[in-house]
């Protein structure tokens, strides 16, 4: 076994992390070990912590930049030394349909999670990058690009490809309507990576104050959500409209402002109850939603974001103050993701 | 005024028609008078008469061919003589968004339904094509091609278009995986035009001795519903799934037998509940819902029908017995849709 230092949560539901030793398992022959510089801090890590699907004892952490530092005998393509990221997820079981399209996010023996999941070999509970260290198939690390910050680029490996992923599939580029409501982690990318694709954006938010950040981000409109006029003139406007928003809300307003044959890709938060059918009819509407993002996105996303210089806009912090990450995200307080910086965790504890 | 003889529920609620004396209007310059010879009975007429839409007095039938015998002094496209065919809607606005697409289904001012609707012009509640004349603008009087069967094509004009119109919205040509739900009106017609659209046709029904019926009617394969190892094998399967069952049914199963980035679209019944947005998430699922068609997608079909010789499969009733067609279609007997033959109205009352 191999030693690192990360942040667990030792009582259920409790958002307060405690500095501890942690165990990771030898190399296996097509393991890599990783230095975790970063690890963006996720809305589901604290969803997860305040007990969404019942787990304890979580060390949360699945959006990580670092360095390779040692790898198994069979790696092949990562050397000691190579830039890595490190996504929400670390194996799947390879042969199913989704994994043979490089939909790994969706393998049909279900993928094993970066944290909280089982891993696939010793049925141990993977503990998450929110670590000094992360030992993975060298299958789930991913090269990160050449001139990606590396704090920066962290969140694209879960906010990023979650909104890559449906903006590719609905064939976003020049021409396309896309809308954005929520503008948070997922929100901000979801505009950089749509303008960048070539799409007219418009931002959706109940907050007029977000419009010229909206705009700096790329955004060609904003719209206020809570002012029926806006709401009734963008009626049929958007072919695509992804929704980030990470709370219930009701959808049906979002669903009037799509076009014909436009999508309602609900993002922020799939949990929610679906609207009902009829909503969808008039206009022939699609309601969709999907989960991260599989090897074959992730590497395009990557190469994409090094092309056009895209990364989060982020606040760095020293991990030791993942506490007060943790407070300032549940209270809405950022922008428009934290990462935690993991170098403090190399020095003894305070 | 115009006086003719149709079909009229006089009691809230009640599927017993009464042949009545109704009156049509006088042609307007773009109107043309149709005499009825064909009407399809659909699932919509036996629930409108139940009170679905709360309303009373109704001449049903909105499937109708007949031949133009009159025309208002504006008219170009038609001439009295011409076989045409009536569907489901008879106005709309005709300078929204939808319009303008030849979406008039979906017109943003509510297109004028074939009947139970309100006319545009003088705020009179529309009659239906369960009658021996109607009065339409010639905009929605479409060519019935030669070669179709008039009796045999009345159905088309909604059955027919509302399957049509998501299949080619989707896509569906050769290779394409497609599924029907349900094989009656709407089914019938789905698989016939998904197959002669290239597609592999499978019917998922919950009784195996549909499995003849299907086979003949194109379909490649039957899946039955009720068997769970066959339900289990078909995961990820296909693309689209034409779901025109007619009662609120449980969508989950349809759901896990969609591939990647495939589509449910719910036709049959789109007053149900929509599934939880997590059950679209695994796959990058898509929920969608249509309702009839427009006049692009209309006469679209129509020559595609011609060209192919598809027609519906038909059982053929004066329409003296259109108590008995709604009676037989209440409980699901019909293969595949009942039509009236309307001549009989020409005759004195019995």
């Amino acid at each position: 076994m191999r030693t690192t230092t990360g942040w667990q949560s030792l009582e259920p539901g409790s958002t307060n992390l405690t500095r501890v030793g942690i165990e990771r398992r030898d190399l296996r022959p097509d393991d890599v070990a990783v230095r975790v510089d970063h690890c963006g801090v996720c809305h589901s890590d604290l969803r997860r912590l305040q007990g969404l699907l019942g787990e304890t004892h979580l060390v949360p952490g699945h959006e990580a930049t670092g360095v390779v530092t040692a790898v198994g005998p069979a790696v092949t393509r990562l050397a000691v030394g190579d830039r890595v990221a490190i996504g929400t997820i670390v194996d799947s079981c390879g042969e199913c349909a989704m994994c043979r399209v490089g939909q790994e996010n969706y393998c049909y023996e279900r993928p094993t999670s970066t944290y909280g999941g089982t891993d696939r070999v010793d049925g141990s509970t993977t503990l998450g990058a929110y670590s000094r260290e992360y030992v993975l198939r060298e299958a789930f690390a991913f090269p990160l690009p050449d001139g990606l910050d590396p704090a920066a680029a962290a969140p694209l490996m879960c906010a990023g490809v979650s909104v890559w992923e449906p903006l590719r599939a609905a064939g976003v580029g020049p021409g396309s309507r896309v809308a954005v409501a929520g503008l948070g982690g997922l929100g901000h990318l979801a505009v950089k990576f749509a303008a960048a694709l070539g799409a007219e954006v418009t931002v959706l938010t109940r907050s007029p104050a977000k419009e010229r950040d909206a705009l700096a981000l790329g955004a060609t409109d904003v719209l206020v959500t809570t002012d029926d006029a806006q709401v009734a003139a963008a009626r049929g406007c958007f072919d695509l409209i992804a929704d980030t928003i990470p709370d219930d809300h009701d959808l049906t307003p979002l669903l009037g402002m799509l076009g014909l044959d436009g999508t309602l890709s609900v993002l922020g938060n799939p949990v929610q109850a679906g609207p009902p059918v009829m909503t969808l009819t008039a206009g022939r509407k699609k309601l969709s939603s999907s989960g991260t993002g599989g090897r074959r996105h992730t590497v395009e996303m990557l190469g994409f974001c090094a092309e056009r210089g895209i990364t989060a806009d982020v606040e760095v912090l020293p991990s030791s103050e993942v506490g007060t990450a943790l407070k300032r995200l549940a209270a809405g307080d950022v922008r428009y993701r934290f990462v935690l910086d993991l170098s403090d965790l190399d020095a003894p504890a305070a």
